[in-house]
């Protein structure tokens, strides 16, 4: 056998035809699955690579594309579901929501088994293996929303910096000079970027951040809530905070009306997502809007094309924040 | 070899311990996605058949559940997935989450494809042929939460009669005479019990319901917002309104609040279901709770016996209501 092993070294070991091998690898319905699994466990077992050509023929061999999403608690990660069920549904694929929890994160394996023919990952860390594992796997894989910085692939997120800048310039403009914010986790490149571009944004017009008016937590509705009542209870009370998230703006709001304290009255507030919930009339939260159908779709298109062509070089594509004035952030003193 | 080889054959061919072969075989995560693959290819190639014990661990072969669900702009669903989730992992399965489209219902033979090991039914139509197909195909199911009449199958469900009906004494009990109520769709069984408890029980205490004071529509924000807005303004207005989900309710309340009508001042109003969201000091929403934890469960158990043992009698579970009093039915004219 040479170094490297060709099909015909794993028909031969498998005891099937070359071609059974390719229709196996690209999951062609002709073979038998438990053929299939045979072949698969003898490629592995061989250590057998796919040459390019081979991986693009492999790669539309189930109909099903995998959608890796951790915090389904989040009507973001719905609303982008949503869209994403919808583009794909008219590509005739399927949509596998695969939540990875705790205890079990999110495993190469469990990806790259054959069940899925390409992966949306929408909540992936900025420390997770994962994008270089699907690599190294030949896995068509796009990032959505949440990016990693060293990862030769495909991206669709949106302009987080600018997003939270124009938040940070709104407050300054509306005379806001005792500003708080509520920021995300930092292992997200959401968290950190809005966090980020919040700060440069005070920073360039010599506003100062009081780290007594700043708190940082999950991108949940409960740290959001219990970091407004941290605030609410400080010896110097902000008269706007920037919150990372809507649901941690929600969260913030609610923690607000329970302390009977006025939005925008006495607090301004603003979110980041503009998430539909943000515009019902108990909350008219002032938000930045990302296109949540654009990005959607974007990321779609980049997989599929990344599914025909595993060789094009890798895009990454950011879309435009824009500020959402609602109800909750208002001119200081008003 | 005898004629009819067993698990200790499987065993010596692939090189593993009989243990290992076991366990491979019904997918006990401690064994290593690539040594269960050889087990499997290995037991294939020997043509080995467990026996009927060892059929019934084998029909646990890929480690996933299915879950459908179609409406995941629901939270109540999410709070659900989040149980089955936390559940399937102590039991080292995986979820997959499927969501069919409009455009691309249900089938079974995306379910039935040996991708999955067995199926949670969440949101399943009256009518819906999936469930008596699933039997059809013998692969394992249980329906959640939303069930159908005549299939022989395992369910686990609310008594979302009874939880109607206490609305609906509570309303009487609290003088209440100008009742309304914003149903859900008459196709699902949550729908069709909670609109037949809350009129059985209005009946028997000998109080009307108002034709022009009732409305049907989805289990949507949307459809409750429009619905309470057409309540309000017809000719007689009710004085306290039963909602067949939260997320009705929740449409209903902002519609109120957009319209300036107090809550529970001059309108009451009672959802179902005590999603998360409803416990906020924007909502504290009055509603029925059921207990979507215990619900999760029951149904996961069911399944899990389903697979033990495929010829077990079905059994149809059904979890008690509770109303769940917070702060928006109040007595009338309060």
């Amino acid at each position: 056998m040479s170094a490297r092993p060709t099909s015909h070294d794993v028909a031969r070991a498998a005891g099937v035809s070359q071609p059974t091998v390719s229709r196996a690898l690209r999951g062609d319905a002709r073979v038998a699955p438990v053929t299939r699994e045979r072949v698969l466990a003898v490629a592995e077992a061989l250590g057998y690579v796919p040459s390019d050509r081979g991986r693009s023929l492999s790669t539309r061999r189930t109909g099903r594309i995998g959608v890796v999403v951790e915090d389904l608690g989040n009507p973001f990660y719905l609303e982008l579901l949503d869209v994403l069920h919808d583009r794909l549904e008219r590509e005739h694929a399927r949509m596998i929501v695969v939540a990875p929890g705790l205890r079990d994160p999110e495993r190469v394996e469990y990806l790259a088994d054959g069940s899925i023919d390409g992966v949306v990952l929408t909540t992936t860390l900025l420390d997770s293996p994962l994008p270089a594992q699907l690599l190294r796997h030949g896995l068509p894989f796009v990032l959505l929303n949440r990016v990693v910085d060293d990862v030769e692939g495909d991206s669709c997120s949106l302009d987080n910096r600018a997003g939270a800048a124009a938040v940070a310039t709104a407050m300054l403009d509306y005379g806001h000079r005792d500003i708080g914010a509520i920021f995300g986790p930092a292992t997200t490149s959401t968290g950190r970027d809005r966090e980020a571009g919040f700060r440069e944004a005070l920073a360039e017009r010599g506003a100062h951040l009081d780290a007594n008016l700043t708190r940082h937590g999950r991108f949940s509705f409960d740290d959001g809530h219990a970091s407004m009542l941290e605030l609410l209870d400080g010896n110097r009370r902000p008269s706007a905070v920037f919150c990372a998230n809507d649901v941690i703006a929600l969260g913030a709001l609610n923690a607000a009306l329970g302390r009977g304290v006025a939005v925008p009255g006495e607090l301004s507030l603003v979110g980041f997502d503009d998430i539909a919930m943000t515009s019902w009339e108990a909350f008219r939260l002032t938000t930045v809007r990302q296109d949540i159908r654009r990005m959607g779709r974007t990321a779609i298109d980049l997989l599929l094309a990344r599914m025909e062509d595993p060789s094009r070089p890798p895009q990454r594509v950011v879309l435009p924040a824009a500020l959402v004035h609602r109800a909750t952030l208002a001119r200081v003193g008003r």
